[in-house]
């Protein structure tokens, strides 16, 4: 890939510059949008650099050597951007490659499992015998990511965990009211029901968009947890721990999603990014661009 | 990427050992196994190469840009496996990419669009005015290649083209019976039956999995066209005419489905090809291997 020059490397800056430098998100598509809607609400003074790896989405039923590749470039493309902190808002890419992630690249990096499972564990507290319930794709149940960060907060903690590969493409599909969906969601949920969880970890970024159906099938009792939401709390927390945040922010009454202070880069087909990021957030990025993050322009062909 | 070698570089060599070169097939992953398996069934006496694009499927949702390189790189590393001949099982990579694979792969190259429009008119031919339904991928019915391809032989006809997506997930969640799936076939069907087609192409290598449901959803009367069938009787016919058809064949009572004479690769996540292949073909492919067909080994990551 490209030799990426990271313009952020903290070391080399004086703080208020680092601290002026936007956060960097990526996903392996559009669903980490929906972490980058948690952090726009929750941080409206930060500015924002996403990425979209829709070149090579989706992760979720792909192996760990290649997500782990995958992600390290994403990463690398971002830092070279000049961003103070790094998001993993994709589940899979949390999951399998945080640690290489950290190893490789210099920048304060959060990822969405840890904070979502600290949330889920949080709000089933007072609970004995807690049940925690992580719906997520394939590749992120096989890896037990939730259950292990779940385990090291409440040993204890029972959890269930179930793949829901149909949610990607129903959320796409932007069919979150119908009854296809509804029966679908009732057929993945069983063991959860069963199981009578206090807590549902939404452990995909696509799956916040299905929430309202989720939650009718679980039943009003059960507590959703949106991994975004959490990890934006999260990266708050570490912006003030690392004194990271912005000292010149920009003037909040006039932020909006996706507004022309924050950057989208997609590694393909941005047409239909711009499409499904209106679907999801009910705007289309005022600053979008198609870029290249591999070999490309290194390959002998 | 790995600057492949072409052993069957047909002019160097003499005619008998070109014509002992297995077929390469490639797909974006394992939905091509339909169009292997009408390929195996129809020629029994020859050997396949497949490629199964795993670590970058699915295509349906991707550029013509992108479509284009992933398809070149997977027929070059065909190339380099010493081939005859070469199928585009990729109904996506057929439609999107096939004159550059043409352009840069001295092979013979046959793609499942042009067989798929070809029988759909040949089974409509009597009447006067054919109606037919194409369903496949977004990025295959935004190219209108079918459309194209139809008119092509048969200029009156009227075509209906209607992407399916959640189809892909679907199958490969092997739910072909289930009624959410009739439900859903139900609703993308929609138009294709309004409009009283009489045959209706499945243009896409996930569809033919769906294939009873599809079937009972546009009733008896609509000719279901498998493109991976009429693509095996045109790849049949080249090898006659090339003069390219196997001279010293196996024993055909020994043939089996994925047995040792076929070689299978896939880009990533063997254990999860081999899964679905035996869901789909009721066995897992002796001979399977991941590879690396894409630049990795000259990232300077």
């Amino acid at each position: 890939m490209k030799n990426f020059q990271n313009p952020s490397a903290q070391s080399e800056n004086p703080t208020s510059e680092i601290q002026n430098l936007p956060i960097g998100i990526f996903d392996s598509g559009v669903g980490g949008l929906t972490v980058y809607r948690a952090l726009h609400k929750r941080l409206p003074n930060e500015r924002f650099v996403y990425l979209g790896d829709t070149a090579r989405v989706p992760y979720g039923t792909k192996s760990l050597a290649t997500v782990e590749r995958y992600a390290i470039e994403n990463s690398q493309f971002l830092a070279s951007r000049g961003i103070k902190m790094l998001v993993v808002a994709c589940n899979t890419a949390s999951a399998l490659a945080l640690p290489k992630i950290r190893e490789r690249i210099g920048i304060e990096t959060v990822g969405v499992i840890g904070p979502g499972a600290r949330k889920a564990v949080e709000l089933t507290k007072d609970r004995t015998n807690p049940k925690i319930g992580v719906i997520a794709t394939e590749a992120t149940v096989t890896s037990q990511a939730y259950s292990k960060a779940i385990k090291k907060v409440s040993p204890a903690a029972e959890i269930i965990e179930t793949a829901c590969p149909l949610f990607v493409s129903l959320a796409e599909e932007n069919w979150t009211r119908e009854p296809e969906t509804r029966s679908i969601a009732r057929k993945y949920l069983r063991e959860i029901i069963e199981r009578n969880v206090d807590a549902l970890v939404l452990g995909c970024t696509h799956y916040p968009i299905l929430r309202e159906v989720i939650q009718q099938i679980v039943g009003g009792k059960v507590t959703l947890i949106d991994s975004g939401e959490a990890t934006a709390e999260e990266v708050e927390k570490v912006l003030k721990a690392k004194n990271l945040t912005n000292c010149h922010p920009p003037r909040t009454s006039e932020r909006r999603l996706c507004d022309d202070l924050d950057h989208f880069y997609v590694t393909d087909a941005a047409e239909r990014f711009a499409r499904v990021a209106e679907r999801f957030l009910g705007v289309k990025p005022a600053k979008l661009e198609a870029i290249e993050v591999f070999g490309i322009d290194k390959l002998e062909i």
